[in-house]
């Protein structure tokens, strides 16, 4: 008797299913079960409305009873399955990339990022900014980043460098009165490599002429609205959070704080310390943080956050913790050194209730300390649901210091780029108490992940002079490096300022990633190589000596 | 008694005029007198009719009566005249580019520029095509031209190399089922430059699958009329004309003919072959071209056409020329050698009429004769103003020829990339005809520039390694090379084609430019150089190191 055969056939929009009754034709149908896996087929039919709906797949209600099969190219067996939950590791389905883009979860990734950029194009574009394409062979400039560089045929020698991102290009467009600029730049870092960094990526990398940081973030802020609404269909209403640098720091540990959820830091050092705790007693710094409803936490989940502190990545000392009872009392890790008269001021700092769980750190170096409860903070936020990949909190962070100390080279460093305008109100403190002063920058930071940044430039040769001076630049250092931007502000410059978010990682937090890899088409890998296409590779000789180079790989 | 100071200011929308007026306001008058060119200014004042009004720009109609006047920033006095009709050469306005981009007739062409990638965006978006990056971090391929390299940090003794366009991965784009990919592109090619080739450039990137050639054409024929209309305000209904590979070499001696006018070349091998005059006695083609109403040419122009025709670059030996009189005889540089019935079968063959001129080269390679003259045929196009940059003709030009012969390296090289599939009628002469196989390949030419260009790439792992051998690659060679685009095949690809348009040239010809550097931002000079920023230069001795390179010119 005869039977019928169902094929899956997938393509970009979906799966359809065809139809092939042996009755009908027994000879098609004989062809059909042939097919293997992942052949590419050609079919004509009539679209038939399906008995047995799937509603889980757009093309669920109807079916195509074939008439006609080609087999437009065979397939042999791919490496892993092309599924959503599929059997390949990273490193096979890296090497058949190609392979792995077959695969919905990564294909609409892709897709998604697509329709991000039409949506910031046509936001931008209606706004009257230009898209202007900068060059990507460029000069190496010692700040920042490593550099990639590119070895030039026709200067012998020299070295042409690639973008760490556009910033003098713009700065320069903002000269010749380009008055609001945008363009979607590649850009690259030779850095490590880590989940989040790849050494080329993409930036949504704009500027505006005469406006002050308030103009910046309205329109930028805008932009952000749009896009949760045009891409993610939420609509923000209100303003976005604001908070200063020192504050995200002390409330939070960084700089780009998750405000998905509470868990403020409480400083402990009034009320813990000279108690004969000598962990305590001899830190600079005791603080913690309050988890609702976590005194249920076992003795091993607890050793179990003691060991995540512990971890050398994060590299606390110990972890003081307490829980809230039922009745009001604190039963704490320390209960040998504290009075419950003690452990009640401490509930009341944090105004913690019962079921609550009070977890502490300290150390003598708060900064550093900060950072671990920090870390600490965004565990117990995964461990408590409290991150959830569709709420979306977003922050601006402002008031950034203009420098930081590095102690390595005994210098100040511009904290975002040596072109960042200090605030107005803080200029007088530029010799004075040059680590006070604070900058003219913001960063937009949506569920503890920064995804733009930028800041009101220096346009005014003389100050940028003294900038260069006080990151401790020779005058002629100065010129060298950065004498052609120097030069164009002398020829009428406008105030101006701008801002870059990162294309990959708002596409990653839009398609709930962790890692930016999956909103990229062709990723490298941690050791910056693209395993399918096996590059980076040795030259030919002949291509060296063009080159005028020579490997000199050290022993 | 008080005066008026007049003052134009200038943003990126125009000339605004400012109006200060003594008797009212003495000392903002004296302010505003002090005022240099390109002083960076901010007014406060009320919008008025302007009393003579300048229908010449868009804001002529009005003026500013100015109230207050803020200098944001003074200029010195720039190095050349920031006007339409600058005194600034070439270098000088490279050095200061970012002075030449406050031009009006720099700044239109990239605003320009942003206007069509909206408009191509837009048209690609709404037929389904997704817009995917591809790396600029790939590997160096020993096919087509020269590769900018990038040493790698993390892989000592091995290199990137930059993309000369994304062909490898769109076609693993299609491998993977995304059956409609655009990319907006930048490539590199480490070439010898000239007017209309930079080291970087940006190209319109397209891919399809499960089409044929006319598919292609049909979707890309509709983006060059969607970039006529919404651009250029030009609607054009008809199809554009296609022209053979072959009748575009014999008619015009030229791939990428300037059809915007006639002048097709006549052959005279026939006719002027075996009268004595040795210079055609001996030639392997003679062939010609007839300028209406040019008969009026003085010696002195004949001649400078013949200077024109011997010059290095052109080549030819001489120039024989012959006019038709008012009464229909024709009167020719070689009356000596012809009788006059013979000239009169050569008018025939032209069609000529009184008052035309006929312009005759011969030699003994055709290839090279017809080239020779088809510079001559567009010199004369440029002479009688027949090729007027507000004109337009689109021109399809298909049926090349699979393969070129490469006499240097004694073998066949593909004429478009080692991908393009031979037209299905053609596989049988593979091996028999090889020379004689046409491709399924096509290029856009409008006014004698190629746009673009693009074919039906081969899917099929053995016609592909077909093809590689036919090119003279080993197996191993093939494999080493383009082993991971064979190894997709085998894993179900569909059939597919693509173009890719040059978005510089085309911006360029919209905007009348004879060289594509006005349509960039920040081009290189000839020496590959940026004359601005002063890049290429050499790196630090640590950089150098860290890149396990050193440099090695020979003296």
């Amino acid at each position: 008797m005869g039977g019928m055969t169902f094929i899956d056939l997938r393509d970009r929009y979906g799966i359809t299913q065809l139809v092939f009754n042996e009755e009908v034709d027994a000879e098609l149908c004989e062809k059909a079960n042939k097919l293997g896996r992942e052949f590419v087929i050609q079919v004509v039919g009539i679209v038939n409305e399906r008995f047995n709906k799937n509603a889980n797949i757009p093309t669920g209600d109807i079916e195509i009873i074939v008439s006609e099969l080609h087999v437009l190219n065979a397939a042999v067996t791919p490496p892993f399955t092309i599924e959503d939950n599929t059997d390949g590791g990273d490193d096979i389905r890296m090497k058949y990339r190609y392979l792995d883009l077959r695969r919905n979860a990564v294909r609409s990734n892709l897709e998604l990022r697509h329709q991000m950029v039409m949506e910031v194009r046509k936001y931008l574009d209606g706004l009257g900014f230009l898209e202007v394409e900068t060059p990507i062979l460029i000069g190496s400039t010692p700040e920042g980043a490593r550099d990639f560089v590119v070895p030039s045929r026709m200067n012998p020698g020299q070295f042409y460098a690639l973008p760490q991102s556009p910033q003098l290009f713009k700065q320069l467009l903002m000269v010749s009165g380009f008055d609001r600029y945008f363009q979607i730049a590649k850009c690259f870092r030779d850095e490590d490599l880590r989940a989040d960094r790849q050494p080329e990526f993409t930036q949504i990398d704009c500027e505006m002429s005469f406006v002050e940081q308030e103009d910046v973030i309205t329109i930028f802020e805008g932009m952000a609205k749009h896009l949760f609404k045009t891409i993610r269909g939420i609509e923000i209403n209100e303003p976005f959070a604001r908070m200063s640098w020192h504050d995200a720091m002390k409330t939070y540990g960084s700089d780009k704080p998750d405000i998905r959820f509470g868990m403020q830091f409480v400083e402990l050092m009034d009320v813990l310390k000279g108690h004969g705790f000598s962990v305590f007693d001899d830190a600079a710094f005791i603080g913690g943080i309050c988890a609702e409803g976590a005194a249920t936490y076992t003795r091993k989940q607890l050793d179990a956050l003691t060991d995540f502190v512990k971890r050398p990545q994060i590299g606390a000392k110990g972890l003081v913790y307490a829980r809230i009872e039922a009745d009001g009392t604190v039963k704490s890790s320390v209960d040998k050194f504290y009075s419950q008269e003690t452990l009640q001021q401490m509930k009341e700092a944090f105004g913690a209730k019962p079921g609550d769980l009070i977890l502490i750190l300290s150390g003598d170096d708060a900064m550093k300390t900060r950072k671990q409860l920090c870390e600490l903070r965004l565990e117990m936020g995964n461990q408590l649901g409290l991150r959830d990949k569709n709420t979306f909190a977003c922050l601006w962070v402002v008031d950034f210091p203009l420098f930081e100390w590095d102690e390595e080279s005994k210098r100040f460093m511009a904290m975002h780029h040596p072109f960042t305008s200090p605030k107005p109100e803080d200029v007088h403190l530029l010799d004075s108490d040059t680590g006070a002063v604070r900058a003219n920058a913001y960063d937009m930071v949506i569920n503890g992940v920064e995804v733009g940044g930028g800041s009101i430039r220096i346009h005014d040769s003389a100050l940028q002079n003294k900038m260069f001076e006080l990151m401790g630049f020779t005058p002629e250092k100065a010129q060298e490096q950065f004498g052609f931007l120097m030069d164009a502000f002398k020829f009428g410059a406008p105030p101006h300022g701008g801002l870059a978010y990162g294309l990959d990682r708002w596409v990653s937090l839009f398609a709930g990633l962790d890692s930016i890899r999956d909103c990229m088409a062709f990723p490298k890998n941690n050791s910056g190589r693209d395993v399918m296409i096996d590059a980076p590779a040795p030259l030919e000789l002949s291509q060296l000596e063009e080159l005028n180079l020579k490997i000199n790989i050290k022993e």
